[in-house]
């Protein structure tokens, strides 16, 4: 359907969308369309397959140019959630992660809450093929998930951005009186704190033998990181922690120079 | 994103999906596909450009076969509509007709009304280039608009009728739909299990010294455990934590023993 597009109108703010190595440069630009129809500007892209920029993905963006021009690469999704304080993981199925699962609507109502408190919130959106992988979703504070029809639940990565970008318009209207959200009482730390958290721990219990036997570190990293991402830890919180982990490293380490 | 497709299970009902004049087959295809991810089958072309069937068109559904297998050609919008009681007309502008507007959430709670009174109801969906014409809005009872960027209004058809499906399978979940699946519930460790978690972290800090100057150590204590009650740990993860714990303490200890 016809509109029209002028660029300096663009709305701005809200939520970063994310996509893990999207696959098709006309997805990417359906993306940007999608987001651009409902005021989102944070595209960030991590490894497309393709590369970056893409004129394929301009093309399909149907002159959502100030999206495209915009967008970020990133090597990782840590490094793509790096500054964001709040992160969900969109996924067509269960998983067996213990996090809490919204709906779209609930979901841009916590976006919403939470950016207008300027704590940055992110999506992550998978691959066409094979969606997320559980160590992504591991990295995300809740799960966001479509009311489809389960005989046919298969979405697009652009119809998925078109949903959340659409429940995020509408998070924000004044006739929806979505219930009042109390922003959360934690200021989150950004998810590049907690990943290189996660890092300093597994690292020390590298060190201490703790992954054994060896071929299950992936399982007891992923319920590492699943207990400790659902504490929602602050700043000074995980600053804390790392104190605690030098204070065990310390430890070991004088018995052993005492040892030399 | 990954899902199943299962044909034999596909709900059925919910409006029409009239397109007025498709001019893309791939357009066509991927109506089809998100009229299936909601539970939408009835699909109804009027004078698409290129025919039909259409092997595009299939081909753009994504396996949505069932739509498009029971799709129906009419030559105008009135043959297309002549069996409904109730029809939408999708617009991006404001037009001249005296109508109500509404938007996708409310239309669909009117449709979902109707057509459980037995009432068939459809949408009118226009041309990519143009719409709908005023003479074919005219034929419809209301309008149904999108709530989009000003900026950047226009959507795309596939766009159009998967708002207005994914509304119409919204609707039907009541005010607060739960997701599709839910996180199991975590079940929180008894108390007893968690402050022996917090005695063992504390003696274990005790050993290596951790808590300096000891005038702070009952701060520090209280900044830990709060964190980690916020947690809401099981028994499995407290279990996961005081063996991270007993790493830490073997690994110390080992190199104590072999200074010895």
């Amino acid at each position: 359907m016809a509109g029209t597009n002028r660029s300096d109108e663009n709305l701005s703010g809200g939520p970063a969308i994310i996509l893990v190595e999207p696959q098709l440069a006309e997805n990417i630009g359906m993306v940007a369309r999608a987001m651009a129809n409902f005021g989102l500007g944070d595209l960030r892209l991590v490894n497309p397959r393709d590369g970056w920029p893409n004129e394929g993905a301009r093309a399909a963006a149907s002159r959502a140019d100030h999206v495209i021009d915009a967008a970020r690469l990133f090597d990782s999704v840590e490094a793509a959630a790096a500054d964001l304080s709040y992160l969900l993981a969109t996924t067509a199925r269960p998983r067996y992660s213990i996090k809490a699962v919204r709906g779209p609507d609930s979901a841009a109502a916590e976006l919403r809450a939470r950016i207008a408190a300027d704590r940055p919130a992110g999506i992550l959106f998978g691959r066409e093929r094979f969606g997320l992988s559980n160590e992504e979703v591991d990295l995300a504070d809740e799960i966001v998930t479509f009311p489809v029809n389960p005989a046919f639940a298969s979405l697009n990565i652009a119809q998925a951005v078109l949903l959340m970008s659409y429940e995020w318009m509408r998070s924000g209207l004044g006739e929806h009186a979505a219930p009042r959200f109390q922003a959360p009482e934690i200021a989150q730390a950004p998810k590049d704190d907690l990943y290189r958290f996660f890092e300093h721990l597994e690292g020390s219990l590298d060190e201490t033998g703790y992954f054994f036997p060896l071929e299950k570190r992936d399982t007891m990293v992923h319920n590492l990181r699943t207990m400790l991402t659902r504490a929602g830890f602050s700043e000074p919180e995980l600053r804390t922690l790392r104190g605690v982990l030098r204070s065990f490293e310390r430890h070991a380490r004088i018995a052993r120079e005492n040892e030399a």
